[in-house]
Parts: C-alpha cells; structure tokens; sequence
C-alpha cells in the first residue's frame, strides 16, 4: 500500500542515521549534516546544501532532540552548524516534518508537524535499551554481581516494567518501590516484592544498587542519610532528576545520572524505534511510506 | 495500632471461611451458615441464630457473589437458606458490612457497606489464581504441553498480564492480540510477540491453544470457522463471555468456559486474596483491623 | 538422505499412534491392535492379521513398556490380546525391531533390536512432559496457588532439571535437596536454593508441595512425621518410588504416586519424542528414515 | 564446631582480599603483600615481613592464580616481589597452604596442599560472574540490545549453563550449539534452539553476539569466513581459546577475548567464592574454621 515518498534528513545523531537506512530501503532518501558518518548505504544521497536536500521532499526528517536552544539543530555528525532559520527559509511551509522535541521555530513555521518524541510506542520502546543501560551500568559500576545482589526500583513505569523483570531473571532481589496500591499489587503478581515509598526507608540501609525512574526529588537528605555506604544509586529519571546530587556527593554516596540511554548504548536499536514510531505516526496522518 | 474487633461472617464459601480465620487471629469472631466446614479453628464461635452471630459487631462480612438474586445469600457450605430480609431485620443499621457484589437489597438498608469486589487489589490478586486455573485447564484438556504449544491471548489487561509471562516462561510460542498500540508496545518491552485484533485471524488457523480474556464478543463466526480444528479455546471472560459458544459447538469447535476460577482452583489463595483486600479497604475508611 | 521403508506397528498406546502418524508421512506404514483408535490418518493400512502387517516391513514398532509381563504386548487399545509367540513366529529374525523395554523374548529372537526406552533422547524428553504433569497435579490437589507456595524438590536429575525453573518462574519458593555440592553449586548459579538431603528435614515442617524425583527411599518415616500436614507429595519416581507409603497414609499424610505421566498428561507430545528417539537411533544404526 | 584459626594471607589480589576479610570474622588473620589495599577491616593485622605474617599460622592462604611463573607470587597489590623460596624457606612444611593453581615449587615442599582453583564450587560458582561479565561486554560492544537479538552460544558447560539463561530472559533469541545429543535434548527441555557444531555455519552469518565457552578451535577461518560482518565475537574459553584470533582480525571481524572475568567485574563476589570453597575444602579435610 505503502508509496514511494521523497525524504530529506538533516542532523540528528547516528540514531536518526540508522532510523533513516531503513527508510531509504523502500524511498528516495538525501541527507545532510552527516559528514562524521562514513558508512552510510549507498542509496542515501549526501548533499551539500540545503536547497538540495529538500528539494521535492514530501518529508523532512530531524532529530532528537530536535534542537535544545530552538536556534540551532542538534547535529554532533556535521561539522558545521545548522540554523532553524535556515530550514524554514528553504522548506515549503505544508511539507510534513518529523522530529523529537520539536521547538516553536518548527512548529509555528510548518503546519504539517509531527513530534515522535511523545508518542507512547517511542517512549515504550525506548524502555528497554534505557533497562538494559541502567543494567550495564550496574555491573561495570560494583565489584559484585547483580546475582544475589539486594536491588530497589523507585517507581513502576514503563522503565520500571522494562528494568524490574530483567533484575529478577538475572537473580537480583528486587523490591518495587510504588505509591499506588493497585501497582503494588500488579507487581506482586509478578512474584516482586513491593514496599510503599514511606516504607522504602526501611530497605535502604540494605540496598546494593537503588535505581530511581521517578523525576521528582524522591532521593533526598533523608533517604541518602540512610542508604547503604557499599550501594550505589543510579537515576534514571529525565530533569531535574530523583537525587539530591549535591547532597549526596557531599556525603560521599555513589550516585550516577545516567540520561539518554538508549542514544548511547543502543543507537542502531534506538535508531529503530525511531523508524518504527515515525512510520506509525505518518501512516495514522494518512502519509504511507 | 489495630484493636480487637467483633467480627460476624454470615454465609459464603470456603473463600470467606479462609479469609475469616485469618481475622480471627486477632479479633473476636463469629460464624453463621458454615455447617459444611468441619475445619474451622477454635477461636471461630459456631451460632445457631443470626441474633447470637451479629451481636455487638463491629463489622459483618459476607461471601463473594453476596446474593446473586438479591433475596438469598450465597452459603453453600449451609444447610438452610439465609434471606438477606432476616439479616436487615437484626443488624444494626451503622454496622459495617463488607460483602462482594453487595445487592442493592443490602446498601440501601446500611449506611457503611464495603464492596470488596470491586476493589482492584482484589481485581488484580484475583488474577494468578485465574491465570494458574487456566494453565491447569489447558493442561488438562490437551494432549500435548504447554512447552512448544502455540498460544494466543486476546486482551491486554490484568489476566494477560498475569497469564502471559507464566506461558512464556512454560516456553509456549506466545502471540498477545491487543487493540491499543501502546498495550502492544508494551508486550513487546516484554519479550512477547503482538497482533492487533484485526490480525488475529492470520495465527487462529495455528493456535493450539486460545485464551479470551475480553469480555466482548471476539471471537464470532468469523473466528471459529478458521479457528484449529486440533486446538482449544480457554474463555476466561466474565459474562457475557467473548465466544459465541452455540455456533462453536456446532461447528465442532473444543470451548471451556472457564469462570470463576480463584474460588474453584484456589480457594486458600483467594481467601488470602479476600482478606488482604478488606483490611486494607477498612484501613482506609478509618477502621483498623 | 531417507528412502521410503515398509513399517509395521503392532500394539502400544496412543503415544505409539502419534509416533508412528510421524513415520507414515515418508513410509509405507501398516498397524495391527489399533481396534478403539477411530483417528488414524488415511494412509496408515490397518491389517486384520498379523502376517499381513508384518509382510515385507523393513521395521516394526512396538509400544513403551513393549510387554511388562514378556508374554503378551502392552496394547490398550486392541481387543484381543497380542503374543509376544506370535510375534516371533511371523517376523523375520532379521527384521528391525524397535520397541521400549524390550523383553528378553523378543531380544534372544530378533538380532536387530532397538530398544528406545533407555535412550538419553527420550529420557530427557520426557522430563519436560513429566514437569508439566507434576505443575498439573500441584495445582489440581491443593488449594492455594504455586504462585508464594513453599516448594521442595528432591534430586538433581533430568526431572529436577525441567521441574525447578518451571516452578520458579511461576513465583514459587523453591529450594533443591541435593547430594553432591557439585549440583548444589549449579542450582546457585540458577538462582535456587538448594540444601544437602540431611538438611533436608528442616524445610519439611514449611513445604507446601514436595516433589520427589530420586529412585530410593529418601521419604521414611522420620521425613513423614515431620512433613507439613496440610502439604502434599508428589512422587515422580520409578519404582520403587521415594516415599514409605503405607507409613504417609497411616500419618494422614496426602501422597499421589504420580508415575507415567508424559503418556497421560501429554500423549501427542510424547508420541512425538518417541517418534524422534526413534529416528536418531535408525539414523544411529544406518537405518535412514 | 569451627575453632579460631590462625590465618596468614599473602600477596593475591582484591579476590583474596574479599574472601580472607570473611575469615577474618571467626579468625586471626594477618596479611602481607596487600600495600595498596586501604580498606582492610581493622581485625586483620598487617605485616611487614613474612615471618610476621606466618608466625603460629594453621593455615596460609595464596591467590589465584599463585603464581604464574612459580617463582614469584602474583600480588598486584604489593610494591615488592614475593619470591617463593622465601615463602619455603619460613613456613612450617607441615602448614596447610590454600591457593589457586599451585606450583610445583609450592606442592612439592609442602604436605598439605590445598588447590581451591580446581574444585567444583569455584568452578561452578565462577560462571555467574563469567556470565554478567560475558553480558556487560556484549551491551559495551555492540550499538544494539541483547533484546531481540540473534545470540549464538558454543559449548554446554558451566558457563553456557549460567549465560543462556540469562540471555534468553534478557530476551535474546538464543541458539545453543552442543556436540553431544543428551545435552542438545536439555537445552530444548529449557526451551533453547539448538544444533549440532556440523550446522553452526548455518546460524553463523546471521549470529549478532556469538559466545564461545570452548578452549579448543571451533571458530576457525571457515566460521570466520562466513561470520556476520556487523556481531562480535566473545571468546571465554581460557587458553589457548576458541578463536583464530589472527585470521579474524585480518578479516576486520571484531573479537574480544574475554579472559578471568569475575576477578575482573566482580571481585567481591569472586572473594565470596573463594573463601566458600576454600571452608569446604578445608571442612573436607577435617579442618573446621
């Protein structure tokens, strides 16, 4: 059903790179702002401006995120840099763009938008390269294995479902730290233990690895008085982050914040999910590719 | 914290009686209509009248279904019936009253009833006895194992969620069909092979084993003319189930209706279930047990 | 690689039926003593004679246990009886005899026999039939869920192998009774606990369900008096099996002697791993299949 | 039962450390050859010569492995050489020596020898941090998760015993390739794929992660040539490995090999298995500690 669409990528990070080979296996695909990537297939058109890039694009590909000063794209493969006003000058105003993070420069300039950083099968998926990151960090970061090893989980969203199953498969004891009581009792039906968070300050002392998924100060002087001085804590929420990092720093906790997963230990997997989710979104707008 | 309660249990089955003894371990009970149950531990007190049973308690707990009819309550354990009239006529209007699917009989004539039933922790605690129940029916009705076995699950709620990683885990072939993508993204965080409901029809022909756990009609004619002749269908959905069981008996199509499986494959279990859930329900109205 | 060959099954159960459907796929097949088995796939020859079955048959396949009295053949599902004279008396001495316990009747008259029974394939085959079985009587005869019950496993061997992580992952507690420290140490690596037998007794007063799968009397009296009463056993070994019995049933203890049980749990399956074992040792033989 | 012993501890590194803090719970232990090693408890004495140390001392205790060249100790903690000719010359020949490969230098001189390296526990215990190391290498070194991706594992030993397990609940699609028939029926007894070394090359070119646990050839230039030019070998096998490491890397395929893991990942744990073994041996022989 699908047809073939003209598509132009511009910056993003070797996700986007991996997102856009799969397109380029059933579409007409130019790029621009790679020149730090040497393997790109052969089918993906290098351009050397803009104007070329997007010349005839039914859509724009960018990345995520999309540009975190609004101004400038994110683009850690080109060389040069990017500017949004740049784009808007060239790109017709009804061609569809794709992006994570979308800033207002982009979605007030064009009307056909559509923001995949949102979108719950991105956020899903991403769960698991961000368990398996939280995972890898764990057994490079303690002397000891994750087998037999005392670990908490603060929260029990989607990177909570990802991470607690895989701890357990590899032997840890785990506890689940929820508020809600109907959580508390999804989890027991899984066979993991479960505390609610004023009880969590009973388990800290004996902790070895606490990770937090929940982005608001749930790690604070209290329960960082108390944790386990062998353990370490790795966060997992996005800003401003579940740990009182100064504090905890102070007190000579172990504590790693660990953002973007899924960008640095999975590209070409997280590369995917990109693809995967783009594709769902355009064909829900009615654009099959 | 918790204070010695008066407690009377009036009817229900050996769920009630499993869940009863547990209070009785720090509370005063009575017992009313339990004359099938030989087993019950001293400190329960046998009354032969309803007036002995409810006198001075705090609270009285009833079975789950309370009174299907709204006129008799469910007590197969008793030799005589127990009209919900008898039991207006001698409780005290402000006692409170915990009971499964109370009638209306019931929460017009006290002003403190609780209905267990609907409570999620009973909800989902319900649903490893269920999932349990239904691997023990496949188990029994098929001829060959669950190992290797196709399996195909319709729904994405709190059965699935419980059934699924223990067919996984049984090393069955797993395909969930989910209507939401985000239920679907989920599954595959999981491990576990995904279709939406419109693309069940393409693994029906291969299923060796269908667990329904929507209750809605999903699987039509449409579904049972394609359906394995060699293969099973578990319906685990309340009324009105999910299967059009008529026309599958007539097209020669093996259904096993599979309802209230906690009370018939766990009764312990469930009354676990049943007691937990009520003393967090009175906990949370004020009431320590 | 496999040519066509002329095959002769005479008697066993259904297991063998299914075994032998998987032959007549490539071979010319015949049977005899499948009188109450209305099922059999077109092309198998039914044969009102034993001469005619045998006629030209390059194998014959007997059921499992082939003869346990070494007189008559093990046929359930034949009217009339089937004798192991009669066997000998039409088939060529020469002929391939594949069959499980072979008797020593047919072993001093047959000079190519294949005895399936002892073979590793079927054995370790069969654990997994065997686990699902022991899982189906668990949940059939108590009334709790294996979900939070207190499970023991006797042995290390190839059912213990199959059993223990099934039981595992469905959220059980188990701990593996083992002689040498060498399977302890391999059931740690799996995340069990484990005990030595003479440890054993301190988990018995707190075990749910105990599974016994070792040859010898490790279930005596001192065990007995000390096993959970409102817990069950499970024996699943052979003959003699592992428990004292007459000594349980005098103590009220509940035993199921659970023997046999890929053949009655899971038929089809079992058929199939016969049918397998089979294979691999023709192959073995040179017999190409 | 267990006496205080007199423990002297020498030269090692962080694993001995672990293991010798334990004994020093229920014990006097000193230690030599640990300079920089700040955080030994306050009950172990530190010497500064090795009189000091073995003074009175039941039991000393080397490391693993003793000593490589069997001249002088491996003790990468200590800022001078310990020659074993020292040790010989002031340790009682009658002392028990504990240590992981002994030398003949130290076997020959002293009687009761005991060579924790060899036995099972260690063996057997050691593949849990094999596994998680094998693991956190495979996410470090590839751009994608384990999830979802096509796992090959060479051989049937402890260590694929602790890692396919793992694999699999990490969501792998794992193919064992065993040699022998009894151990490919156990892996599909656990619901692995598997096939014989004879049809490795059919999986080879697909394989994203291939684990080789085989100290002999397996993977040659045939499985070289043939082997998916975007995965990445993982050799555990100890020397002289599995891989033909030079033709491999002239063929730009990536291949790490992946040597003495625990002490390398986990060291407390492998200091938790040592001091296991080392109290069994010990036990074994009569010596309670």
């Amino acid at each position: 059903m699908s047809e073939k669409k003209i598509i132009a990528a511009i910056g993003g990070d070797r996700r986007l790179v991996e997102a856009v080979r799969r397109f380029a296996r059933d579409n007409t695909v130019s790029c621009y702002g790679w020149d730090n990537c040497p393997e790109i297939c052969g089918s993906i058109k290098r351009c050397s401006t803009l104007e070329e890039t997007v010349k005839n694009a039914d859509i724009v590909i960018l990345g995520l995120p999309c540009s975190p000063d609004g101004k400038v794209l994110a683009a850690p493969l080109c060389d040069s840099s990017i500017r949004i006003s740049d784009l808007t000058a060239v790109i017709p105003k009804d061609t569809v763009i794709c992006g994570g993070m979308l800033p207002t420069e982009i979605t007030e300039n064009f009307c056909k938008c559509i923001d995949y950083y949102k979108d719950e099968l991105l956020q899903t998926g991403n769960a698991v390269p961000t368990a398996e990151g939280a995972i890898m960090i764990a057994m490079q970061e303690t002397p000891f294995t994750i087998d037999g090893s005392h670990c908490a989980v603060l929260g029990s969203g989607r990177i909570a479902k990802a991470l607690v199953p895989r701890l357990k498969a590899l032997n840890a004891e785990v506890t689940v730290a929820a508020r809600k009581k109907s959580d508390r009792a999804y989890w027991e039906t899984q066979g993991i233990k479960v505390c609610g968070f004023e009880k969590a300050k009973d388990i800290l002392p004996y902790t070895d690895i606490l990770f937090n998924t929940v982005p608001a100060l749930v790690v604070g002087k209290t329960e960082l008085d108390i944790f386990n001085n062998k353990g370490i804590i790795i966060d997992l929420a996005s800003r401003p982050g579940g740990v009182d990092f100064e504090y905890g720093k102070k007190m000579g906790k172990r504590i790693i914040w660990a953002l973007s997963l899924p960008g640095k230990v999975a590209p070409v997997t997280a590369g995917r999910i990109i693809y995967n989710t783009v594709v769902t979104l355009l064909n829900e707008k009615g654009v099959m590719v």
